[in-house]
């Protein structure tokens, strides 16, 4: 039985990580959850963002589900650099996957486009890039002062993740990949991306492509959100392309992500891209979707690719049946989401 | 009398160019203007992209306004490094500005915003960041390749911008800043963007100021564009956000931008946000309405205040009166757009 760590966190994460659990429980019964208190509290307790010794029994599980960590008063950096970024990089979680759909009930923001029509994945690679950590100051606090950032690039990783983004293409309906990047401006690491996403293409003629600066994607994911399959780029701009996919199809609230090593060399990490919310935490008015389909996420890359649909169908249910308007309660949402995947 | 270098360019560039040249004439008779022949057709004739020597010629003018360069048979960056990126640090244009205002009459893509209630100008760093152009690869085509992409800030460099952006902020009605950057990942960038920024917010108590992640800001832009007054940021930062902020008002179609060197050193130079759109060059239907508000900004930018503000109202009065779907004639649009100025 599959053995999941829950990283619950701060502010609203420990509301909707509960509804996430009490789905999976319905859907799969037994699996084996172990509790690990990290985030802001901790930091602020004890002043300790990841012990080594936790990072060890993390490693020890077959996934990881976390809620939200952070909080106001933890000076920028900290939890990202020290927990989030830490474990994606610990552990090898190279594809940062995050599905967009409209669902039906869902009144996004673009008059033009109706629920159903957008469908999409951004497969943004997790390893590398400006998110590498590579950078420095000098002169710090002087008028003469220079700070950079290195966005680090390998073969070997632009090509794990590019491979990731054609096998889940080929696995869906519409087989098409585009890859976003910059290669006009940034001509070495956009050389890198544009030549191992051709020599992978070539593996995959079922599969159609096309190229777009991520100025113009950024454009295109506005007006014209519909055009896209699957997406991948890298750590930045894979960021930026997400919260915009998740805008236009009802926001933030709704999005889930997985950080996925698909060797399973390492544990995967499934989490909602909302923050902890701390305005609003408490109260049992979090909306736990995202949460949820995060943990759907989870339990297709565990192996349960029925239970899987099962939860995603669920929220696919509950959306449909919101009124707007109507205030939602965390714990009712989780409820009727277990009864939805179970019936 | 002012001088000025036209660059026309490719595909729709001359069509547009033409436009706003009529209309420049019509509020400012008088203006010395130079055509010179730089873009995709002459690199393809000469192999020329931009002579030491024509760069001496521009350097003598007052403004630069630009009409498209480009081509898709131009492999991806001798154009962009070689003529457009090459003018903007050749002639210290560290002030990339990008005005994006929802016109009455334009149907925007977002249900909730309404014309009129738009109304942010992006002030993107031109000179630094990812588009200094360092980084390099090792072991090239082969599994071992690495290639790097260097962000280089200087204090210099960034305060200036900063200023510039606070000095615009404190003449707009709302007057506010927004720093977007992603401090919590690129921390040491992040940290010298963010000290700069509160230096400078201290020498102008009376404009209010908040900060946002790049991701955020993405987001934002599309569900709340109407919180946005001046937005600070680095270059590619801004390069993505001029374009979520062009799609969500309209389209890049009707975006203006101005590379401006405020100390007038060295000429400033104005182009529509819009490439050289070849699939519909040549036939007298591309909208000169972006070319003509940069011939806006440049008319402002050499301190003709009043004759700027007569062109960016013929524009409104222009989009106010299209009807959607009827098609538009490039020189239609430019002579009435003169006439409106003038009348
Ligand atoms: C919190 C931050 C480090 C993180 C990122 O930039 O990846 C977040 O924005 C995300 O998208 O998961
Ligand atoms: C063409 C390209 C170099 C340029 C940029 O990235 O700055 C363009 O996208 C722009 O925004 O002006």
């Amino acid at each position: 039985m599959a053995r999941i760590a829950v990283v619950a966190g701060d502010g609203i994460g420990p509301e909707v990580v509960a509804q996430a659990r009490k789905v999976i429980d319905a859907v799969l019964p037994g699996v084996d959850a172990t509790g690990y208190d990290l985030g802001a509290a901790r930091w602020h307790r004890t002043g300790e963002v990841l012990p080594d010794s936790v990072l060890a029994e993390l490693a020890g599980h077959d996934a990881i589900l976390l809620g939200a960590v952070g909080d106001p008063t933890v000076p920028p950096g900290v939890l990202e650099r020290g927990l989030l970024l830490k474990l994606r990089f610990a552990f090898d979680q190279y594809v940062n996957l995050r599905p967009s759909r409209l669902w039906p009930g869902v009144g996004g923001p673009l008059a033009s486009v109706k629920p159903g029509e957008v469908d999409l994945v951004v497969v943004r690679e997790g390893t590398e890039g400006l998110y590498a950590g590579a950078g420095g100051a000098l002169h710090r606090g002087t008028p003469a002062e220079i700070a950079t950032e290195e966005s680090l690039n390998t073969r070997y990783g632009v090509e794990r993740v590019i491979r990731d983004a054609f096998a889940r293409a080929s696995r869906r309906e519409r087989r098409k990949v585009t890859l976003v990047h910059k290669t006009n401006v940034l001509t070495h690491a956009g050389s890198l991306w544009a030549r191992a996403f051709e020599a992978v293409a070539a593996e995959y003629p079922d599969v159609t492509t096309e190229y777009q600066h991520v100025d113009a994607a950024a454009m295109f994911l506005v007006t014209q959100p519909q055009r896209y399959d699957v997406v991948v780029t890298d750590n930045l701009f894979g960021d930026i392309l997400t919260d915009i996919a998740a805008a236009v199809t009802g926001g933030i609230g709704l999005a889930a992500s997985g950080s996925i090593n698909p060797e399973r060399a390492y544990p995967s990490m499934f989490e909602p891209v909302h923050g902890s919310a701390p305005d609003i935490a408490g109260r049992g008015v979090a909306d736990p979707v995202a949460a949820v389909l995060s943990a759907a996420l989870l339990l297709d890359q565990l192996g349960h690719a029925d239970a899987a649909a099962r939860v995603t169908a669920a929220v696919g249910a509950e959306l449909a049946g919101r009124t707007p308007g109507v205030a939602l309660r965390t714990e009712e949402v989780g409820d009727r989401l277990a009864g939805y995947a179970t019936s």
